[in-house]
């Protein structure tokens, strides 16, 4: 049987007709070299944006339900172009939309979750010969209603796509050239890596990363797709494979290393030692739908029975979890101050390696140290250790980690595109 | 039970979002009359011209299958954010496409026919106190394929839905005030016609009349619609009345006069006087789809045994025309000329009132000849009265026509917009 390849191409790929041309000659290939492919594309562009804007000058809060509706049609327009580019060059392709397909989502309106793929439109067609392009993004419920998938949509889309079609391997084409060590721009001789683990990417992602969404990177873990990024404009370069660890061979205890400055720490101060009242607080943070990152929960002082709780959270949830916190006050007895800093950074190391290596946290505290840098808080997983630090550190500790871990090659990264700030 | 009205409002009408809410504000006036409310639009303004290039820039010959799942994506984006208008003024709104309600057509891309519309979603909606707004120019086959309707698209989409949702009416909302009794441009003092009946409708719509698509015309005279046009601009003016002939009083033999200058004459010479060589002649025309108009046949010379052919066609098949004429030569024996002019106009008179009063063509003919016009063909229907004179004839022959069958109004049209080139 043939082996079907999924490729997922983002907004700025399809950008234009002459990147659509250039993206229907990478499909052709995949398909010369024996393939099935499925193709999964973005909207165009600013399109999204665009859309957007309209919305908004109609309405200061539009229903998720019409967004939806709108949004869904740039995928429309891409996959329509991107197939028309593939026939005039000679091939057979056909696009699909999410409901043609059955892109089955749960009935919630622009971040819904993948429940199920009809798989029998796309065999029919990839058995006639066709390349398939499908669009990302989207999906539709029992009822017929249109729904987007939210942030990272069209990543999932196509890891779903190939996790239903039991497909060989699904490559995210993007304007990087793969997954790096560390940011590129902060350390030019950053290596790419051939290989990285589905659990260190996802460490990665959540690192601040941005190459990949993680939920994308879950899926294709729990459905063990592998993955693969690789840039759009060179085809040469096989970018970085994503699998499961107990495929990789692993050579050296740090993979990666992030930094991430999207985060604020809050402390709140003298909160009652008393059981259940960290619950509360945490619940209460939940139920705004915030998430917390880092916590710290520091020993009751013996006087005044209280502690400190410091946690961290998305700086775009700042206010949002401020107000929450200001309504607990009475409710859980709170006397004290709540701290803001924003200008943190967390910064990470990540390896599977690490998990039968000792010595890997008190090398990177220790070389933190000689840098002159300050850990206000620390959080540690399976295979990352992630410090916060001031914000003017970050990149001094990302250089340094970078070289104590011996992550550097000999060249230097050709960087360009949208690689996460620091 | 409520009465529904079906309102259409095409892409000039929604080519902003500054015009949408004009639109939304119109919309929510037909629900706070107490009527139900399903309206339909088309893309906004030029998206359709946007979308046509892009794929032109892909392919010389885009498929037809991808061209209607890219177009559909106009509507998609005016339907929702119509929803999104009418949302923000406190009303309860919902958009559709044609997939998901329904609106099924044949299996044909770029002009299909409707062959049913399901109206379980529409209803349950209604009945929900919701109005709706649907996507016009689309439909969708048995096999979840994308199709569109061809010109007039969404026309015909909103007298299809009225029909099938047994509708009070079905306005039609334009840039122009009604139907007149002829081009304003042409004649200042045009009336605009309060009533006119389906047939007459037709034949001035075919006679170049461009207010609306004949299909949708014969789609409401085929079940009986009400179809009203007025302006999406001037609501306190009624627009046209457009009814079955058998509701109406007539006063007066003509109800309008219509020019159009699109069409070319072919003359045919020398034809062989045998059985058969005309059926071959329009078989071969009717096969490569050019529709033919008026048709002349000269009586047979006695000496050759030969006559000749004249008829008109559209400017925009002459080239095709040429072609197979060239190719039916030897076939059918042609040795003759064939004469082409495009410096034509065809000028019609439409009427119910003239079926039972005779002299109509008499004083049609005689008042072109009073202003020195020469009369090249003829032709007839039971309700229109059609002559083709040299193109630079036209605006004096309908102004004479006009004037002699008493069409004026004391007041001057207001005029503007995309009223058909005389």
């Amino acid at each position: 049987m043939r082996k079907i390849i999924v490729q997922k191409f983002g907004g700025t790929s399809v950008a234009d007709t002459d990147k659509i041309k250039n993206v229907a000659r990478t499909v052709i290939k995949e398909k010369e070299n024996g393939n099935d492919v499925v193709v999964v594309v973005s909207a165009m562009g600013h399109t999204t944006d665009y859309l957007v804007k309209m919305a908004k000058d109609l309405s200061p809060n539009p229903s998720g339900r019409e967004m939806d509706m709108l949004l869904s049609t740039g995928e429309g327009v891409s996959i329509a172009l991107l197939a028309m580019a593939i026939q005039a060059q000679g091939y057979s392709a056909v696009s699909f939309n999410a409901m043609q397909i059955g892109i089955m989502t749960e009935n919630v309106h622009s971040k819904a979750r993948i429940v199920d793929i009809k798989t029998e439109k796309l065999r029919k067609n990839l058995n006639e010969g066709k390349i398939i392009v499908v669009a990302g993004f989207q999906g539709v419920t029992e009822d017929g209603e249109i729904t987007t998938l939210g942030r990272g949509g069209s990543d999932t889309s196509a890891v779903a796509l190939a996790a239903a079609l039991n497909a060989e391997r699904c490559d995210i084409y993007t304007d990087v050239e793969g997954v790096y060590t560390t940011d590129p721009r902060v350390v030019p001789n950053a290596s790419r890596l051939d290989k990285v683990s589905y659990e260190e990417m996802l460490e990665l992602a959540h690192a601040g990363a941005n190459v990949l969404h993680p939920r994308s990177v879950e899926t294709a873990k729990q459905f063990g797709v592998p993955m693969r990024v690789r840039s759009s404009f060179k085809l040469d370069n096989l970018g970085t494979l994503i699998l499961g660890v107990e495929k990789m061979e692993i050579y050296k205890p740090v993979t990666g290393v992030a930094a991430d400055s999207s985060q604020a720490r809050i402390v709140v101060c003298d909160v009652p030692d008393k059981p259940g009242v960290a619950a509360k607080l945490f619940t209460k943070l939940a139920s705004e739908n915030i998430s917390v990152d880092m916590i710290i929960q520091s020993y009751a002082r013996k006087v005044s029975n209280t502690n400190d709780i410091a946690f961290t959270i998305d700086m775009a949830d700042l206010s949002k979890t401020v107000s929450a916190l200001e309504n607990l006050k009475s409710e859980i007895g709170l006397t004290g101050d709540i701290q803001i800093n924003d200008n943190i950074a967390k910064v990470s190391i990540v390896g599977a390696g690490m998990i039968d290596r000792p010595g890997v946290a008190s090398t990177m505290f220790e070389t933190l140290g000689q840098q002159g840098i300050n850990i206000r808080m620390i959080s540690t997983s399976e295979i990352k250790i992630s410090c916060l630090v001031d914000k003017d550190d970050a990149q001094k500790a990302v250089k340094a980690l970078h070289e104590v871990f011996e992550l550097s090659c000999d060249e230097t990264a050709d960087v360009k595109g949208d690689l996460p700030d620091v």
